[in-house]
């Protein structure tokens, strides 16, 4: 099932059509978005998620997005979801029509059910490959343009780089700099954990902040771990004790494979990092 | 005004609501599209267009566009035109609602009134900047998942590139990759001019095959210019004879200004050029 509703609180009929042909967002990929899970009618990390889509529409020069009305309207999905325990809530903004002199932005909140593919990666872990992403790890303070490090619904790269995963017999992708440094999943942060350490790689380096990520790391302190924030290289990937994806509605999954090769087995890392995580909610 | 048709040919109410929430090209920019000019009924380079579009689409393994019916579909555009003698007139084409079993295509073709900036450019040209694309020119090759070369409608970064030109004072941008070698701009194949020569960087450094370039090169080609495809760097910009962007709908538009610093007038060139040009047509 799915639930639309738009920033009054309104609700409307997913199914039907709600957006102009020449909407920014779907002509040019002009607009920003956040995923959040709702588990059990909580969304976790709301204020996380609203403070990153009012940074990225900063990033894009869109107007200010009323995050009360954002939240109005992921309420009004949260209240009239008659789905499973979970749901997957899009919260959507782009610069509108195109021409528009008032430029008056799109925006609305769709709650999805979180299909079997992301049960499954829950569950037994994915094989990942890497993937250069073509920038060198330095770009990103230096080319504010390149919107790195915005979450913008430009996002065909990121299901190109899932596809070329699938051919290669994987199902996720960890992106690397020119220089060999790790920097995100198309849909996830990347966590490496070494003798009770966990390590993810700066925004610096030009990817977004993680909020699944930042509640890993707030539980995982509390049960002993120490966690850094610091680059690191592909080449580290295969010699950690675990490799993780942090996102929103896949949450803490293992890569028990990278590129085509076991990884070590951290399926017990795992279990104890989920802990950690659902101890935050 | 505005026409919209979809690929049935039939006409709709571009002002309506036409498309879904949950339609991927609007969630994640996954989606291809072009831009053609129509003057005096006529598209311009039609055939090019259209073949760009399946490439496009190739590239991102979306189904092959049914190129006979997006033809038929823009036919409609301008049969039922009753705006100015030119028309902007985009072909759309994304994966279509998420989680569709069928995987049908959104697709659609709508014509647009050229607004009066693009004049202005045509007439009196435009300040440039160089920005860098922060890739290096050999990636495109090597990571195809990277879509260079693919018209995506995920367009943020050319459009936060053009507003970073307008920071500048400058109204367009030329993007240079990470050794310097000159790419394309935002929505245009860049055109260097130098002792008679038309020179113009090879897609495989990973940008767009221009059509209107193309249009260009075979006019002047006739009018007596030699024509290069060939790499060059952004130092060759400054000591051009004239520096131009070629895009469908500003046609070819004469650089006057890069980077804060006048370029040698080639107010004569460009009129040339342009001739050569609409002698295409």
């Amino acid at each position: 099932m799915r639930v639309l509703a738009f920033l009054d609180g309104t609700l409307a009929d997913p199914e039907a059509a709600h957006i102009r042909v020449d909407d920014l967002g779907l002509l040019r990929g002009d607009g920003v978005f956040e995923t959040i899970l709702v588990a059990d009618k909580k969304p976790r990390e709301l204020r996380p998620h609203l403070d990153r889509l009012a940074r990225s529409a900063a990033m894009l020069e869109l107007p200010a997005p009323d995050l009360a009305a954002f939240e109005t309207a992921a309420r009004a999905v949260i209240d009239n979801w008659a789905g499973g325990r979970e749901i997957a809530l899009k919260l959507v903004y782009t610069r509108g029509i195109d021409g528009d002199p008032a430029g008056t932005p799109t925006a609305f909140a769709i709650g999805m059910e979180i299909d079997e593919k992301v049960r499954r990666a829950r569950a037994e872990g994915v094989a990942a490959v890497t993937l250069e992403r073509g920038f060198g790890p330095e770009v990103a303070e230096r080319a504010p343009w390149l919107l790195l490090g915005a979450k913008t619904v430009s996002y065909a790269v990121n299901m190109a780089a899932l596809r070329e995963a699938g051919r290669r017999g994987a199902q996720d992708v960890i992106f690397t700099a020119a220089d060999g440094s790790v920097l995100e999943g198309p849909t996830s942060t990347v966590v490496l954990a070494r003798e009770r350490t966990l390590y993810t790689p700066p925004s610096t380096v030009g990817i977004l902040p993680g909020t699944t990520q930042a509640a890993l790391f707030r539980g995982a302190e509390k049960a002993g771990w120490t966690v850094k924030v610091e680059p690191f290289s592909a080449a580290d990937l295969a010699t950690a004790d675990g490799v993780f994806l942090a996102s929103s509605v896949r949450l803490v999954t293992r890569v028990h494979t990278l590129d085509g090769t076991a990884l070590p087995d951290s399926a017990e890392l795992h279990r104890e990092l989920v802990a950690a995580y659902e101890g935050e909610y």
